[in-house]
């Protein structure tokens, strides 16, 4: 049997297909730009001679249930997937599950009607998560299907850290609190340290660090997510590719008397022209430290605060959790940025952390210490796997 | 000879006295409701018989050239000043510099004209500030007339800490930028920190927390102030009483899209309704805290989270420092509230910060160290004094 994993986007669909005795992957894709002229679709195996084969086309693909077809067309087509009785169940990722899913879920009419409910809270992303469920409930009702929810990691944060200073009742009526994003990713990482270091988590504080195009943090307690950067939207927080993160929300009224600018564009302004490319014109943060390293001065200001506020958040987290025993690196710009690990590390000695040079000075693939034997803070990087993680939750459901 | 040193909001006038040679208070007093029906006048000053005395009345003050002239009077009549000859400068709080004064400037017209072109940044403060500023040059313009900027101490942050992740031109252009505030009261405490601990301020990387109505933090590096928790407007940051301080942006388009909030409607929100008053009904600590320890949960939370949140900001300038040496409370709530110190405290023994309950349980009228004898971080309360300081550097620049 096989556990199927999908991730439905506005216009994409990614898909990667699991054993289910040991989650081990058997193919993996991505079918984009669908409902336009041309779709594409790329699909990455495990062929019969045991070898790692590519496959590419591009086809007409309408919508969602389309997707869905042409997946599971190729996947019989390679002989990855004879047939979907063979599906054991469907893991969807599902971004905001506001507070009502505090765990992976097994979708029924009810759920999916929740999941509605809190279109308002993701506008973007829950709709689209939605039509890839409600596709795969036509095509392969019968399958179990689980939702994975990004936010359900972080309800277990107190009532103090997910309260904004805001009148009380914006909670009560209209749910505005910190949620957090990047949850299967962070509960990822923080038990692959766990595991690493030998420990049981509840006797570990984690802080982990998800860096990628979108960046985070959370202060993970005993196992449990305490505080994270990420709040109401995954708009606040540390510095990102095309999002500010923390700004002072005083700068959308004088940006909105002196620069006659609407909420729409100072939207738009926030989640989309600011982070490293505002500062710099980039969000490759390869070109960054290329091009700081070269002495360019906006490519050096955004890298410098890219991990200034890192290290704030990390001095932040230690305070919340009253001390840590380990820092987890993951994500594109955490697994590959060896300056950026390395910067975001300098000047913390006080605290008890001390990165090792030689040690950090590497892409990588796999579990990596990269702490100096002096340090009291075990540092890792931690490849993370949100697919294998919403794998192995939809098994624990079904 | 006698410094006068002015704070002119928009409908009051504060005022102090003092003499040149040890700056002790000779008098201080407050106008209020200038331009209304009757103002209301108050004055404390000390008699010839070296008593403490108080006078009050109400009559018309109809704008600040007459409160000017009521408080001469007023002086005169106390005998506390005989002439304005007696004046050997006049100091003016002034709330916005820019990023034009770093340090206290003698007022002429073009330093007249650089305040103007601040009002964008300050639009509530430096019209009121201007007004004060010029009543008095038209009442006593012979007398050296000094402005002391809110923002001058902040001018030491570095780019890293002062940018936002917003597109540069806008820093460029359009002045975006932190510019911090609160900077005499917490120049005032570091250096009366580093007096008292008998070290120059040097050799000490400090924390100040001025905690009041407004609230804020500084990071302050061998005498330098690196970062601070408000930002380009006094919004940023800790939680205040009727602000919100620190949150998601992206609230700001939610409530828009899902309250149909304006942005005028949303200046409002955050900052007048939000902050202590915004989560438990009211601004002031001394009932926020006895309703919390009688069991009242909006109470209760809103304790914890301005406490958390001074907590996180803590951890998070030991990591910008590199570590402290020193923290210090300021200002009505940091002076007074020995929960809220204690709170702050809690948990942080690990980044070597202890604190004496003992030591700690007293309302400081002058400073005092509440630290624990196995604390390697010094706490001191410190009342701050922000006319002093203008005194002071009135008195350097004249």
């Amino acid at each position: 049997m096989k556990i199927l994993v999908l991730n439905s986007g506005s216009s994409s669909l990614k898909f990667q297909l699991f054993t289910k005795t040991d989650l081990s992957v058997i193919a993996s894709g991505i079918i984009e730009e669908i409902g336009s002229e041309k779709s594409n679709i790329k699909l990455s195996f495990t062929n019969s001679d045991g070898e790692q084969s590519d496959l590419k086309r591009s086809e007409i693909v309408k919508d969602h249930r389309e997707a869905i077809n042409a997946m599971t067309s190729m996947l019989k087509e390679t002989k990855t997937l004879s047939n979907t009785n063979e599906l054991a169940g469907v893991g969807h990722r599902v971004v905001h599950g506001g507070e009502s899913f505090y765990k992976p879920t097994l979708i029924n009419k009810k759920v999916i009607k929740t999941i509605e409910d809190f279109i308002p809270l993701a506008p973007l992303h829950n709709p689209a998560n939605l039509t890839g469920i409600k596709a795969t409930i036509e095509l392969v009702g019968d399958v179990p299907q689980v939702a994975v929810f990004d936010t359900a990691f972080h309800q277990t944060i107190p009532e103090h850290a997910y309260l904004y200073a805001l009148p009380y009742d914006l909670y009560k009526d209209k749910k505005v609190r910190r949620y957090g994003f990047h949850g299967t990713s962070h509960s990822y990482v923080a038990r692959q340290a766990a595991k690493h270091l030998n420990k049981p988590i509840e006797e570990l504080n984690i802080i982990t660090l998800h860096l990628g195009n979108g960046t985070s943090v959370a202060a993970i307690k005993e196992g449990k997510c305490i505080d994270t950067s990420m709040g109401m939207t995954p708009l606040e927080g540390l510095v990102m590719g095309t999002r500010s993160g923390d700004v002072d929300p005083g700068i959308l009224f004088y940006l909105s008397r002196e620069n006659s600018m609407d909420i729409d564009a100072l939207d738009k302004l926030l989640n989309k022209e600011s982070g490293l490319k505002g500062i710099c014109g980039t969000n490759y943060m390869g070109t960054i430290s290329e091009n700081a390293e070269k002495g360019d001065h906006k490519c050096r200001i955004a890298r410098t605060m890219f991990c200034y506020r890192i290290k704030k958040y990390i001095g932040s987290y230690i305070a919340a959790l009253g001390g840590v025993d380990c820092i987890v690196f993951t994500g594109g710009i955490g697994e590959n940025c060896i300056d950026i690990r390395e910067l975001s590390c300098q000047g913390l000695e006080r605290l008890g952390i001390k990165l090792d040079k030689q040690k950090n000075n590497l892409r990588a693939k796999k579990i990596t210490e990269i702490d100096a034997t002096e340090s009291n803070v075990k540092l890792l990087i931690i490849p993370t796997d949100e697919e294998y993680e919403i794998a192995s939750q939809t098994l624990q459901v079904i």
